[in-house]
């Protein structure tokens, strides 16, 4: 089992349907389970995926309009009733906080999280997790509206052949990883002679946009693009109007970006068939997923 | 097809489970649509029941737990996008104005219909809609919380037979209606000879609530009460604590007012069994329905 996934809690765009809930996207990343765009009906997409609420450490919202945000006070209440006692982090727009402040005290109480909230204003990187980091770029929508980048620094493996081959084994592994050398047989081994370079891995969510260079940006080189897929080709100014993007025009994205993989969600409700949009896409970018609902898809692994 | 029908959108109480989402209750009613505590995913359950939300001329909140007000949003929106032209009446407890104004408002708009609100803060008439008139009493919750009843005035109805016998037919009826009577074959008829009583109709909406005089008085002689049933005999301490009612208790209610039917619903997910509930409850009121989500309950007739 891997420990980087995506579980796509819904995939309609503004109107839900009877086989598409609202947005609402979970990428657990190591320690991290980071929630991304909470539409109505979240909460009860969890319980429908096997998430506990309470397991969400990061909350980002790309725009605060409804299909986005609206699930994100039943959240808040239910990390509570699941238990949650730790903190939770909550990204937005910054021209969002009037609805956030409202959202987070929408009903009378059963009690909320500590919530920290990071509004955000520019692009660059947000805050650095430790072991990956948040990035933001403004997209082309019809309100503020920020793509997210997760990107975590470059490291090294262990070749475990070559760790055999010096007898080295147990804990001595371990201080060598921590101190970068090790004293083997009277001859200092250092990290790099028993290890190889470990390109960090990274994952992109572009949500609400028009076709703009921010979203190129955000998914440079990604092990994992998530984009939204409102339209088809063909419908192009359907797209231009809204401000949204067709399948092809998010696989443009891909490909122009160097991701490896693409997963499409956000669909209008004119195309019950999820296939339409996958086909429209590998068009351009043969490495696409159409997401249905409560799917699960692994971070694609470097090895 | 009667025109009277109840549709239950939702059944679960605080959490929602895989078979049942968040409160919601519709009440077809001649031409008024009422919707009764819109939980978080009502929108989407609207289109699982094929009911327009655009068709909505009321609402109803019993107070402002999330989990009987979080759909609100989504479902003001969503009367815009499916091209509702008309006002929405929105009722509910006065002391919960400031979430009723953050729900208004909290995200950025598609749009929202225009909104007459009624916030009540004493028991009695609420408003008469003509055909029907709205009442509240207030229940015995943790916070605010009103019970609504819908009355139809006492009537007559013309006895098909009488009317025949003294060759009344076509316009001649509508007039003996308006005028109350009619001068036939040099004979004053009165609507009292043709017709025979036809009592009002009444329906009560009973949820969060410790067991209270104020649920029998707005369940008194009702054809169709629904009420919360969010535990089972054995668990009157959690209900106590909780301000909720057992099945049993529910029962009581129906029994007690003298109500013809009785629907539960805000089963507590303890129970994933509908049948607990109605069996519980069968031993104090035997015409009693456990309802299950998208159910569609027609209003006894009367005939």
């Amino acid at each position: 089992m891997t420990d980087r996934e995506l579980i796509v809690l819904g995939t309609a765009s503004q109107v839900p349907t009877r086989t598409r809930a609202h947005q609402g996207t979970v990428l657990r990343w190591g320690r991290e389970v980071v929630l991304f765009d909470p539409g109505e009906g979240t909460q009860r997409q969890l319980t429908l995926a096997g998430i506990s609420a309470a397991s969400i450490t990061r909350i980002c919202l790309t725009h605060l309009h409804g299909d986005h945000c609206l699930g994100l006070p039943g959240v808040l209440q239910r990390m509570v009733l699941d238990g949650a006692r730790h903190p939770v982090s909550l990204y937005f727009p910054a021209s969002g906080q009037e609805y956030v402040d409202r959202l987070r005290q929408a009903s009378a109480s059963f009690g909320s999280p500590v919530v920290h909230e990071h509004p955000v204003s520019c692009d660059g990187l947000v805050e650095d997790w430790g072991a990956v980091s948040l990035h933001a770029r403004a997209l082309d929508h019809r309100i503020d509206a920020y793509g997210w980048r997760l990107e975590e620094p470059d490291g090294v493996r262990f070749v475990p052949a070559r760790l055999a081959e010096l007898g080295i084994a147990g804990p001595a592994v371990g201080l060598l990883s921590r101190q970068g050398w090790l004293d083997v047989a009277g001859r200092r081994v250092t990290l790099a002679e028993v290890s190889e370079p470990r390109p960090g891995q990274a994952f992109a969510f572009v949500m609400d946009t028009r076709l703009c260079r921010a979203a190129v940006d955000l998914a440079a080189g990604v092990d994992l693009l998530v984009c939204e897929s409102t339209y088809v080709s063909g419908e192009e100014a359907l797209a231009e109007q809204y401000a949204h993007l067709t399948a092809a025009q998010a696989a443009t994205i891909a490909r122009d970006a160097g991701a490896r993989r693409l997963v499409l969600t956000h669909y209008s409700g004119r195309h019950p068939d999820e296939s339409v949009f996958a086909e429209d896409a590998a068009r351009v970018f043969p490495h696409v997923h159409a997401a249905r609902d409560l799917d699960r898809i692994p971070v694609p692994s470097r090895r």
